[in-house]
C-alpha cells in the first residue's frame, strides 16, 4: 500500500494518529520537499516516527516515481507532504502510476494553508480562487494573478494570495551548464508581494476612477484591506490587518519568518468578520473605518 | 487554555498528535455536533481519549458559551469541532467572548472537506467559491447559489458543493408549541441536490441558449461535468465522475451514505485532471468526449 500521509503545518506532532500509524507501519518513508515546508528539520520527523526519511526533490518524484512505488504492492510505503497532500500539487502522476503498477493507495489528509487561512475569521464560503505571486526578476514581472484578483473582487471574493518560494533552484549559469549547484531557498514576504502588487498598479498608471468604474476591483492601496498570516499553525503564528498601504509600509520583521501569505479582503465582509480582524490591525481605527465607510458593513 | 480542536474528516484517529496531547490535558471537552458529523459516535471518541466528551449542540454554543469558558483561563479545556475549527463556521463569536473573559486560545487545525476534495485531483487553485444546497420545501426552493455556481463556471472555476444537513431541527409545530422534540437527522443525497438543481434549471424553461449566451454557464445537464464525493477520508469514501444528468440518474446506492457533497467541473480542466477522474466515471468514453469536446481539453 502506498499512504500519502499529510503532515499539517507546523512540526512532527500535526501529523494525524492514523497518519502516524501508516508511517509507523510502512517499510520506506520519503517526504516530499519542494512545494511546502515544515517548520522543522527532518532529523525532528526522524525522531519523533523513529523511521529514516528519504527527502524526494522534485525530479525524484517526478523522474523515478517508480523508486519511490518498487514494491509497495507488497509492503507499505509512506509519501509525506506537508500540509494536506492535494494541497499545493494534486501528486496526481504519482497516482496514477501507482494504478499502472496495481499498488493500491491511501490518502491520509490533514490541514493546509487552503483551508487553515479560516482562522483569519473570514467565512470560507466568501473565498474566491486561490493565487499565486511569484517573485519578479529582471526581465519577468509575471502578472496574470493580479486580473485573478480581480475577477474575485467583483464577484465581492476573498483572495487567498500564497507567496512564491524558491528551494533547490538552480541559477541560469548552473542550469546551463549542468551543475547541480542550488541557490540559497528563498521566501517572499507579505512586504515584497504587496510592493509587487503596488508596482504593477502603478505601471497600469492606476488611479481608483480609471483602473475600473467598480471601485471595489480598483485596488486603492488606500483602501483595500488585507489580511496577512505567517506560519499559519506554528505557535509562532502572526496575523497582521490593515490597509495594503499600511501593510506595505512595515517591515519584514513585523511579519516574522516564512511561509508568509496574505488575503485581499472582498465586499461580502460582515461586522463579526471586522470585529474579529481589528484585533491584528495596524491602525484601528482606520481599520474600522475603511470597514464600514468603503466596505459599508453594518452592524 | 481554550483549545479548538479539528477532528479531520471521519474518525477519532483523524485527530493530530497535537490535537490528541490537547485533549488528555484538558479538564473538560466539548464536541461540536450540528454543523457536520463524523463516522462514528462519541462513545468511540471517549474510549480513545479516555475522556468525557459533553456534546455541545448550537444553542449550548450560541446562549451558553460562558460555560464551555468556564475556569479556561486556569484550566484547560477543549472545543472538538468535526473538520477544521473554521470550516463550516468561523466559530469567532466563542472566540471573541473567550478574549473579553481574557481566555486565551490555541486552534489545531485539521483537514476538511474544504481542503480534502483535492482528493479528486481539480487543482484547488480553480475551485470559485463554495456553496451550500439546501433542502427545497414545499414553500422555499432557495436556488441564490445557483447564481453563485454560474459566477464561478462565467470564469471557468469549479464548485464545491455542500450538501445540507438537519440536525436536531423541530418540525414548525414543535417549534411554535415550544416542545423539544427533534425530527430524525436527514443529510441530502448527491441524486436529491442534482434534481433540485435540474428542476430548477427547468423552471427557468433552460436550453442552453436561452439560458445564456455562454454555453459554459448554461448547466446543460448533458454536458456538464460533475464528480460526487461520499464519506471523503473515510476508508469508505466514493468517488463518481459524469455529466449531471448521468449522476441524476443513479441510485443513492451508487453513493453510499452521508456525508455527500459533489464538484461542478469548470473549463479551467486539464488532461491530467481528466485522466484522474475518469476512473470514476460512470461512462468513460462519454467522460472522454465530453472532456475533449465541450470542455476542449487538449491533451
Amino acid at each position: 500500500m502506498l499512504y500519502l500521509v499529510g503532515l499539517g503545518l507546523h512540526d512532527e506532532k500535526d501529523v494525524t494518529v492514523r497518519g502516524m500509524e501508516a508511517i509507523k507501519g510502512s517499510e520506506r518513508v520519503y517526504l516530499e520537499a519542494y512545494t511546502s515546508i515544515l517548520g522543522v528539520g527532518k532529523e525532528r520527523l526522524e525522531a519523533f516516527y523513529g523511521k529514516e526519511v528519504v527527502v524526494a526533490d522534485r525530479d525524484m518524484v517526478e523522474m523515478d516515481s517508480d523508486e519511490i512505488l518498487r514494491d509497495a504492492d507488497k509492503v507499505d510505503v509512506a509519501f509525506l507532504v506537508v500540509g494536506d497532500p492535494f494541497g499545493a500539487t494534486t501528486h496526481s502522476d504519482l497516482l496514477l502510476r501507482a494504478d499502472a503498477l496495481s499498488v493500491p493507495y491511501t490518502v491520509i489528509h490533514n490541514a493546509s494553508v487552503m483551508n487553515a487561512v479560516g482562522a483569519l475569521g473570514l467565512a470560507l464560503y466568501n473565498y474566491g480562487q486561490t493565487v499565486s505571486i511569484p517573485f519578479f526578476t529582471d526581465s519577468w514581472r509575471p502578472d496574470s494573478w493580479l486580473e485573478r484578483v480581480r475577477e474575485n473582487l467583483r464577484l465581492g471574493l476573498h483572495t487567498l494570495c500564497l507567496l512564491d518560494i524558491k528551494v533547490k533552484e538552480q541559477s541560469e549559469e548552473n542550469l546551463a551548464r549542468g551543475r547541480k549547484i542550488f541557490e540559497p531557498p528563498r521566501y517572499m514576504s507579505v512586504p515584497c508581494a504587496i510592493s509587487q502588487l503596488l508596482s504593477l498598479l502603478e505601471e497600469e498608471g492606476q488611479t481608483p476612477a480609471e483602473a475600473s468604474s467598480d471601485d471595489a476591483v480598483a485596488l486603492n492601496p488606500a483602501t483595500t484591506l488585507a489580511i496577512s498570516a505567517s506560519r499559519v499553525g506554528a505557535p509562532s503564528q502572526r496575523f497582521v490587518s490593515g490597509t495594503l498601504e499600511e501593510l506595505s509600509k512595515l517591515d519584514e520583521e513585523a511579519f516574522g519568518g516564512p511561509l508568509h501569505s496574505f488575503v485581499i479582503v472582498g465586499r461580502r465582509f460582515h461586522a463579526l468578520e471586522r470585529d474579529f480582524a481589528v484585533r491584528w490591525a495596524v491602525d484601528k481605527d482606520n481599520w474600522n473605518q475603511v470597514s464600514n465607510g468603503v466596505y459599508k458593513v453594518r452592524d
